[in-house]
């Protein structure tokens, strides 16, 4: 074959080491117009260009806003590179066979599996343009170094100018802190007057949002005041919960391009923040928000193959050790990570199952039960031991969001998750100490009519409340469902809107556990404040109102719920 | 810019996503031919092509030609990506400054930096074809899975053969194998008789030789008859030495394409084996040799920034903890890894300085003391906190080798270590316990006429022997130094050699330390059998004899020496 062979005068085929499959060559053939474009592109400029002879192209500006598309919508469950992990494998070698019209088709309708469908939310041309874009070669985002996000470290109040006491009396302890994900904001709302106190400015689409739980520290150390939020963009701030409303965003920095989730210590000394790109945590300094250590999370998985994209999704404080878990998506590891000497820095890398999300603690706070949902699995990781405790197979693709556990019955304590794949609740024990017969095994399922994110209840509810947000009718969409913790049967299905474009996501009680609130998530129109909180009774199940002008709020924070670790 | 301008009918200028930089373009100006050649090179095909506007370019078999002779003279010091450790950076845009006639001048005559002079070693015309090679960009390897590692995994001799006693009635626990560099063999040697039992077949310039000490298992649970070989070429051999010379080769795997080092687990099970590229550890099974267990070497270093080369140096077995020391070369940290749960591995990741490269445990075995070259340090872990205990400043760039450990009249037990980069023997105290004002400051240090690699003594011998094997004058190459233990005085200094392009290189004494031997090292001829051991007697100094018939005999170990953890 020769390199170089003048088809027309204006096309030509070169041979390209692409080093995002780790070094095939790849034809690119390309017309006079693509390549003068590849030129400006900078990162990712011929990697747009080596796609299969026949791969379709973007013009510069299109593939830009294909590529931030992706990033926004498509890269969390698909990968940067686009290997697959919650989502499918997206690299040219699977997408070409598909072709445009059919990878439009599933854009837009989504799938039973799990896909969300954007007819409701996006013009078809970006549907066209996405389409097009994963039918081409991903670019690879750069690496950051520590002195890179040490750079964008800002402090907007000084730690010696913190206040002693709140500068305002509303009861803090029972704000909620409310996601409004596509602005990057996160808005502070007072639960007991049911107003809006603070849009405040953070990272974009913040992923999860925490405080120091007391599991560890006394109150008087760290009364929870102090809350972290983690940007999509990798963007890490800090609240101060006892500011006035202009000055509560007190610090932020950058530890990562694409990131989902953050924890403080034990010891309240260190924030840790998990990236998605570049593959990594970095430890903070949780006062003044200075990086101090940048640790990789590329690894061999637990397959034996080496993943570049080894991105860190859950990254939880462990209630009982020095240390956090840190969840390996793709490898199917849990690292849990000893705060106690970052210069000697104990890491136990914990095999289980691919593709690790979310989690949470059962009510000792020393297991840990978090989704593999590839593998339609929860693994539960003993921090006491520091060691796989066990793996409870569930149903399709598992999502418990910040989960849910209460009494059985017969099963005494369990724990509950809903499905990205199927509309079932699965319950199992999670109490090895007093009913170790029921421990780690299914107590039962609840059948709902579709996949949802999120399950929550709590101590003072007779109820369980499961979304379905990913079921693609939107009546479904729009429809959460509350089932009862005893007969386990569905006492009520609510629908809280029926706009189209909308739908109803996550629930969060008050602090006392005498109210629900649930978003309407404008996900049409998710940059105006069309989005609203809907407030039902937790006993009655009736609506009790709606705090309105919310920026498509979708996950919420009880002040007191999260930092006394109720679920 | 444009992409593509004709400046003659047959040269072009593209611009190229360059992925071996972490994404920044680069322009490329390449003939039609050299751009034809570029289409069969599969990996590194553009990468070969993607230098500056004046880049030199090779034919196809030239640059495949460099590349081998690269990966065996220049990779271990300055990295297959040529990002530089031990060896400086050699990307084009520092090799591209020097241009073709200095970077011939260097490798011709080598430096007083450490680097070697090959004009005694290499015809002219492969010194002219480094020097253009490393002005081009460096191919990057593919990575290799634990599939592929379990593939290559061969067994000559099934376990439940292994012959229950000596299947011959030599002094076994007195032979030496020596590593026969460039034919990739290693010598059996019988220390008694002083004659050569076997040359076995191992993989490509073995580095290291490691039996199970005897510090953590019995004489009956391990006799050390068990020794595993480390290949340049990620062979991993296993060697019974109760065997009849032609059955001693029991099994063999390959853990990377570029390694260097070895270790046995404590409790025998396990054997651990570091590479350098794919940058990892692999944890083999000592009885089967079938590879268990990867883990990427790939991370932070102790500057916060990612390293892709990230290579594992000197593998050791800690005597006292459950657990292996694995140096982390360019990131500058010890990673204390514990084996007595490989499904849940626990990593002590600790900060210290780069390079790592080569060290030895102390009298007790609980510090190790290992080189930070590029810092002119000797860093010392103290495996029982698993931590870094201290850092000592010696001479440029130290290089002990096995190591030595003495007592002094002043500073009680001490060690010592040659340097890369200067003629001087540095001596400090490593016995805080018993001699704490002392413990890990510099003693003392000895001139000696050259650089060297190895430094070696023997608890019934008063003198400490070092080579100079990295002077460029071979007067001095050829010549090995002695000093005593009280005086601190060199009192012999033995031309070994004064054959052009021979070396005198690495000292081991036989069991009783009644005798020293030294490697006459054929560089030149490295694949005739004209390479000798030269013995001479421990106290006299006076030569004994020599053992004619090796091929480039360099490191040699000794069974009862190293099993017993004698230096």
């Amino acid at each position: 074959m020769s390199a170089i062979s003048v088809q027309t005068p204006w096309v030509l085929v070169v041979t390209v080491y692409d080093c995002s499959k780790g070094g095939n060559m790849k034809t690119m053939k390309l017309g006079m117009t693509a390549l003068s474009l590849a030129v400006g592109l900078g990162l990712g400029g011929v990697a747009m260009q080596a796609g299969a002879a026949d791969a379709p192209t973007l013009s510069k500006d299109d593939f830009e806003k294909a590529k931030t598309l992706y990033f926004q919508r498509c890269a969390g469950c698909h990968g940067v590179l686009r290997k697959g992990a919650t989502g499918k494998n997206l690299e040219p070698e699977n997408t070409m066979k598909l072709g445009q019209d059919r990878l439009e088709r599933i854009i837009t309708l989504g799938t039973e599996g799990g896909m969300n469908n954007f007819d409701d939310i996006m013009p078809k041309e970006d549907i066209s343009l996405l389409a097009t874009y994963i039918q081409m070669d991903p670019p690879k985002p750069p690496e950051m170094s520590l002195a890179l996000m040490k750079e964008r470290t800002k402090v907007y109040v000084d730690p010696k100018d913190y206040p002693a006491k709140p500068l305002h009396d509303r009861n803090w302890e029972n704000f909620f802190l409310v996601i409004e994900r596509d602005v990057g904001k996160v808005a502070v709302v007072d639960g007991d007057k049911h107003e809006i106190v603070a849009h405040i400015d953070t990272g974009y689409a913040v992923h999860v949002i925490k405080a120091l739980e007391h599991s560890t520290v006394s109150k008087a150390e760290n009364p929870g005041r102090f809350w972290y939020t983690m940007g999509r963009d990798g963007k890490l701030n800090k609240i101060d919960l006892w500011q006035t409303p202009d000055k509560m965003l007190v610090a932020e920095t950058q530890i990562a391009y694409d990131a989902r989730d953050v924890a403080i210590s034990g010891d309240g000394k260190y924030v840790v923040g998990g990236a998605y790109w570049p593959p990594h945590f970095v430890i903070v300094d949780a006062m003044t928000m200075e990086p101090l250590k940048v640790v990789s999370s590329r690894g061999v998985n637990v397959d034996g193959d080496y993943v570049e994209e080894s991105r860190v999704a859950a990254v939880y404080d462990t209630p009982n050790e020095t240390s956090w878990l840190v969840s390996m998506k793709e490898l199917g590891q849990m690292w849990q990570v000893d705060y106690s000497d970052i210069d000697n820095l104990r890491i136990e890398k914990i095999d289980s199952a691919k593709f690790l999300h979310d989690g949470f603690f059962d009510p000792t706070g020393r297991y840990f039960q978090i989704a593999a949902n590839a593998s339609n699995k929860m693994v539960v990781v003993d921090t006491k031991e520091r060691k796989l405790e066990a793996m409870i197979d569930v149903g399709k693709l598992p999502h418990p969001g910040p989960g849910a556990n209460w009494n059985d019955p017969k099963c005494g304590p369990v724990g509950g998750t809903t499905h990205l794949g199927e509309g079932t609740v699965t319950v199992w024990g999670n109490d090895p100490a007093g009913h170790p017969d029921q421990a780690w095994k299914v107590c039962y399922t609840v059948e709902t009519d579709g996949p949802g994110l999120f399950i929550r209840t709590h101590p003072n509810s007779q109820y369980v409340w499961a979304d379905q947000t990913k079921h693609p009718e939107p009546e479904v969409q729009q429809t959460i469902q509350v089932f009862d913790k005893d007969t386990h049967e569905i006492v009520k299905s609510i629908r809280i809107t029926d706009k189209p474009g909308y739908a109803a996501v996550h629930t969060e009680f008050n602090a006392d556990g005498t109210e629900v609130w649930v978003s309407v998530w404008n996900r049409k129109d998710s940059k105006e404040p069309n989005g609203e909180i809907v407030i039902f009774d937790a006993k009655t199940l009736e609506e009790k109102g709606r705090i309105k002008g919310f920026y498509a709020p979708t996950g919420k924070f009880n002040v007191h719920n999260r930092v006394e670790h109720v679920t």
